[in-house]
């Protein structure tokens, strides 16, 4: 059985920046639910949340290591992460699902912090979380979301290599497109394809893949493939989140068929030179919302509503911060960001364009191989 | 894009069944906000879920159509899906991501139920949560976790026919192993090249593949795979969850590498018969602690802890029932259920099996090809 990902001084590392948080904040422990954050503290990984059946806690204390309450089936990858304890019990478990046990890990504590704003959900039955709120009379539950996006935004080295290198297989992937796409040929199978080569590549898992394609755009982009079949000056755009050691990258490409037309290549070509605005000025200082703005004032008003414009990349498809209007948070170095511009191309049709890079002292570092300025054709 | 994936009279069952337990229960809505349920209502898929970022809502009024409360970037694909009404707003936003909206759609209702109960989750900020329920003082919020699972245990023909197909892509994959797995090779290379094969037999995707490998058993059943390599006496172990359509199949095999022990062949054996005790009593009036006392049974009482039996499948890797002394669920015709014995081997080692299958009237039909008894020895 394998440890967790990164040598222990990664764990350390974010535990004592988040202890030092929650210091300032006055909290004497966190409580976690969630796949993405008790990964992010212990480096307990396992597919295994894809069941929904079983609850997963964890309690980082002001001081001290956290506390795994969890249950028994999880107990030996557990104790090989990054952990003080693991508290277990039997589950499923009809009248107590872990609730006493976690009841008990949580009693000592009277400042709980824990996530419950924006972008977070609560992976615990609510009847258990109301009845973990009453049986905690004397604690009271603050709203830790800020603080730990916080932390989590602003990525290690270890990190960012592992990012950079599902970056590069991703980019290695969409170079093979002219032998993985052709007219004739069904979404479906393109997007099968695709997979394929993204996991011969080195890509551990592809939990994300969608796509469009149509005569000069596309309708959507969160539709799994039709059986539809590619036409000559159709526009085909596959936007990938596949995985390595549990770390995304989050990019998408176009590719003409055939032949593209001159609509097409000039939406492109914006898309490309919005992006390019955005990472011109992509440095410590600059705001989220300046990377927006300089991708809307290329793309101008008639590009219409496609949502943000990018966002924060890592153990989670999409992670804060937003690229949009009302985004402040301040670029950071080590920050991993999607530039993700996307304009109407004509009546229900959209294109859209996505790259991956970091905040650096200095220029951005981009991680994805740079998309070309004119669109691909295949097969012409 | 593609419509829902059955035709509207299948979400017009599932629809008029609902309503049917919510008129007799005294409910005047539900509530949904997590992937499945909304799927299983509406026909609505999309991988898009994989982002944290939005919530998604959907009402079901005791009559008349679902209505759908989401974020403006899925309108398209909704307003396709089977729903009365979509009422959009551009997300993320920074004050109401979508809040209000929501509060407006279940204000006209007095008895909201919602999933609180076990196996379930919430899928929006707590603290969005807590302010619906402080915005709707007029209505009382109910557990409707049984009522929905309930329904969702038994499946329709078409449900039965998509699962059955991606189990007959597993077991066809599970019988490529002797040309994909050998000795030398890692794990981690294993299981991409299972991967592989699962989608060349036309899985959509596979978003479950743990396992193990050990001399005679292996350690936990939940790890990623490892950069160890397969040597001779090795018990190599895969689990999948492939999925088509949405929906998954959950089987495991064992296959023995080079050599089989006799400890581990004879544990191989145990597993199958424990299964075939269960499958030969399964059938309507019989309950999941039937099944589960069945298997254990065989296992014995030197089979220790490795949690339940098996358990429900469909839209997601597991769902109620579960096969455990606990649960006395009577068996119905249309569920879909794993037989998943498993036993310890020795220390720290373990040892399943996974077979799915669904309840008819008489005996009940297997939906993957049966594992041999006798445990498969690979490059022997």
């Amino acid at each position: 059985m394998a440890g967790p990902d990164f040598p222990v001084q990664e764990y350390e590392n974010r535990l004592e920046a988040i202890q030092s948080s929650m210091s300032t904040a006055g909290l004497d422990a966190l409580f976690f639910n969630t796949e993405a954050e008790i990964r992010y503290f212990t480096g307990f990984r396992t597919l295994f949340w894809q069941s929904p059946t079983r609850p997963w806690f964890l309690v980082v204390p002001r001081s001290g290591l956290p506390v795994a309450v969890i249950p028994g089936i999880g107990a030996e990858l557990m104790r090989a992460a990054f952990v003080g304890e693991v508290r277990t019990w039997s589950s499923p478990d009809p009248d107590d699902d872990g609730l006493t046990l976690l009841v008990d890990a949580l009693r000592p504590f009277s400042r709980i912090g824990l996530m419950m704003g924006r972008e977070t959900s609560l992976r615990m039955p609510l009847a258990d979380f109301d009845a973990l709120r009453a049986g905690l009379p004397g604690s009271t539950m603050i709203d830790a979301t800020a603080m730990v996006q916080r932390q989590r935004m602003v990525k290690s080295e270890a990190e960012i290599a592992t990012i950079a290198e599902i970056c590069a297989i991703a980019s290695k992937s969409f170079a093979a497109a002219p032998m993985l796409f052709r007219e004739g040929q069904t979404l479906a199978e393109a997007f099968r394809a695709f997979k394929i080569e993204l996991l011969r590549n080195g890509a551990e898992d592809v939990p994300y893949l969608v796509g469009g394609a149509g005569q000069g755009g596309y309708g959507d982009v969160i539709s799994p493939p039709s059986e539809d079949r590619l036409r000559a000056g159709d526009v085909l755009m596959l936007d990938t989140g596949a995985t390595l050691r549990g770390y995304f990258c989050d990019l998408d490409r176009n590719f003409a068929i055939g032949h593209a037309s001159e609509v097409a290549r000039h939406v492109h070509d914006t898309l490309w030179r919005a992006s390019e605005a955005a990472l011109e000025i992509a440095r410590p200082g600059r705001t989220c919302r300046d990377l927006f703005e300089a991708m809307a004032g290329v793309i101008g008003e008639d590009g219409g509503d496609v949502g943000r414009y990018g966002h924060g990349l890592g153990m989670q498809l999409t992670e804060p911060p937003s690229l949009v209007g009302f985004d402040e948070t301040e670029l950071q170095p080590g920050m991993v960001i999607t530039l993700e511009p996307g304009m109407r191309v004509g009546p229900g049709k959209i294109m859209v364009h996505e790259e991956n890079i970091v905040i650096r002292n200095g220029p951005a570092e981009l991680l994805t191989e740079r998309a070309p300025p004119d669109l691909p054709v295949i097969g012409g």
